[in-house]
């Protein structure tokens, strides 16, 4: 990577908004190395203050429900319509694979990636769930401090992603296709538990119908869930990536949950909450990390999870075996 | 405590279905000494050849949705009518609160508890979740060792001990009351999408038309959640424990469910999963058990914890501080 520049540089060109230095600031936080990471620490540090201004929307659905074009079209409509400066940033473990990664193929949201108000960064490649997920949210840090005053952290629907990405977020909107039935198949259950609303995507020419169908039928489906600890009841709309419709009530929809929310103190009670759960989760990783990199550990742990899967051993048994060790 | 025996006695009184020293050797299980654990782990280990034959129930519902006076009917169906030997455990780590325990008040499984079929233990007190769930899970192990072939793991649903439960029994029943609305509140979301079947309670005198429709609308609601690993359609239905109805189909639905996923597989790739899941589980357990217990960290940790919080400090860096202390 470039020559390391002092954390002052850094902190400079970020509240500058400059994107070269934001870019490099995000690619020392996804580095390994600790003298980058001290020096992203202390970089992250410095600019915390200025950070915590955008809302943050978490976006999910699973592949096929469109959720690049939606976000092309949804971010598009952020700068043009609400004069924001957007950042879209994705957690997505298994970028590398084969298939395409959400945000890797960045041709997927042409307009978007050459939008002076847009900033677009994709999943740091060949990391952890748990390394994405630490560097995504001190990215969004990185980028509020930049200035920009919407984050859309992306997922996909079918891992363990979404609870991370829910822990990170403001709001959590969930992208369905039309038609209930075969379409959920491979979104999580629990999903939808999480979400703050659904919008149907592909609202549009014959499927127009099928989905105004389905908004009832899922609006009706969330009435029997419990209430939200926020207080707000999660919507459901439709819209149309292809005719820009449906965009507009997405984001009074927003807008609307923030207003509910700050008035109630959910949204800074819950941002307060975040804070505190990722230092817990921090620690945690890191023990584990510790742990599990351990030489005896690794000799001797594929055995012992052997044993305990084939109920030949018990698990604390095992464990309190493996924790003896170096 | 009594003294303690050596684990051969232990193992033979197990075996031979002797309640005293279940009950004995469930102490240890619950006994914070090390002495006693290191034992518990050696009678655990010998008996654990023999344990994994009975059908594991979980059971949750809200406070005031009849959990007692359901497990105390349906039990005694399972033994009357199925010829089960039933234990009931209790995960509930706020069984220290006013208003009492879900278990600990033993009257209210009146007939339960003097039957000699049916084994009751109510929960450690003054535990941690983490501590319950351990020793909950082990005394499954020396219950089914002792003979019993029906478990009941019974929880409030109202907490994180849901998702315990969830990882140590076969199937997850939620008890609801009739017409939804209100009495949802109370049930943490998330808890709906566990369920493999939902049973209404008290279906009897003015309240079956409810209860009925109440069916209705849960089954049409589950209809539109993500399918189940499983390949199981969770069921819905209506019971009433004062006129002992209903029992007969929720039974049903067990054996049903279990001739599915023991065909498909599914039955036993997921305890292999619940088994390496409690390896995991108990060594994150003793990992951090360790961290927090240093007097550095406990010295250290409020203000730290305060000050990510307040978002003066960025959590990652107050988990790097932390982790250097001794």
């Amino acid at each position: 990577m470039a020559k390391r520049l002092s954390p002052e540089v850094y902190v400079q060109g970020i509240l500058a908004g400059d994107r070269v230095t934001l870019s490099r600031a995000i690619t020392l936080v996804e580095s390994r190395l600790p003298a980058d990471q001290e020096l992203a620490q202390q970089v992250i540090n410095q600019v915390l203050p200025h950070a915590g201004n955008a809302v943050r929307i978490g976006i999910t659905g699973v592949p096929g429900v469109g959720k690049s074009t939606f976000i092309e079209a949804f971010g598009s409509y952020l700068i043009r319509e609400q004069g924001k400066k957007l950042a879209v940033l994705a957690i997505d473990p298994t970028s590398q694979r084969t298939g395409g990664s959400i945000l890797g193929d960045k041709t997927r949201m042409e307009s978007l990636s050459v939008n002076p108000q847009a900033f677009i960064r994709p999943s740091p490649a060949g990391k952890s769930l748990g390394g994405v997920t630490r560097s995504t949210r001190e990215t969004i840090i990185l980028c509020e401090a930049a200035g920009f005053d919407a984050i859309i952290v992306e997922t996909v629907g079918v891992g363990q992603s979404e609870t991370a990405v829910h822990a990170m977020v403001d709001f959590f909107l969930l992208l369905m296709l039309a038609g209930a039935g075969d379409e959920l198949q491979g979104i999580k259950r629990g999903i939808m538990e999480m979400a703050d609303a659904i919008a149907i995507t592909k609202a549009d020419e014959h499927n127009v119908l099928k989905a105004k169908a389905a908004r009832v039928e899922y609006q009706n489906a969330l009435h029997l869930y419990p209430p939200t600890a926020s207080g707000w009841i999660p919507k459901v709309s439709t819209c149309s990536a292809l005719q820009l419709t449906g965009l507009d009530t997405i984001w009074q929809n927003i807008t609307e949950y923030l207003q509910l929310t700050r008035a109630n103190g959910y949204f800074e009670q819950k941002r307060r909450h975040q804070n505190l759960q990722w230092l817990y989760e921090a620690i945690r990783q890191s023990l584990e990390d510790n742990f599990y990199a351990r030489p005896q550990v690794q000799a001797q742990l594929p055995a012992m999870a052997q044993a305990v899967k084939d109920g030949e051993k018990s698990a604390f048994a095992a464990a309190t075996e493996l924790l003896k060790l170096g």
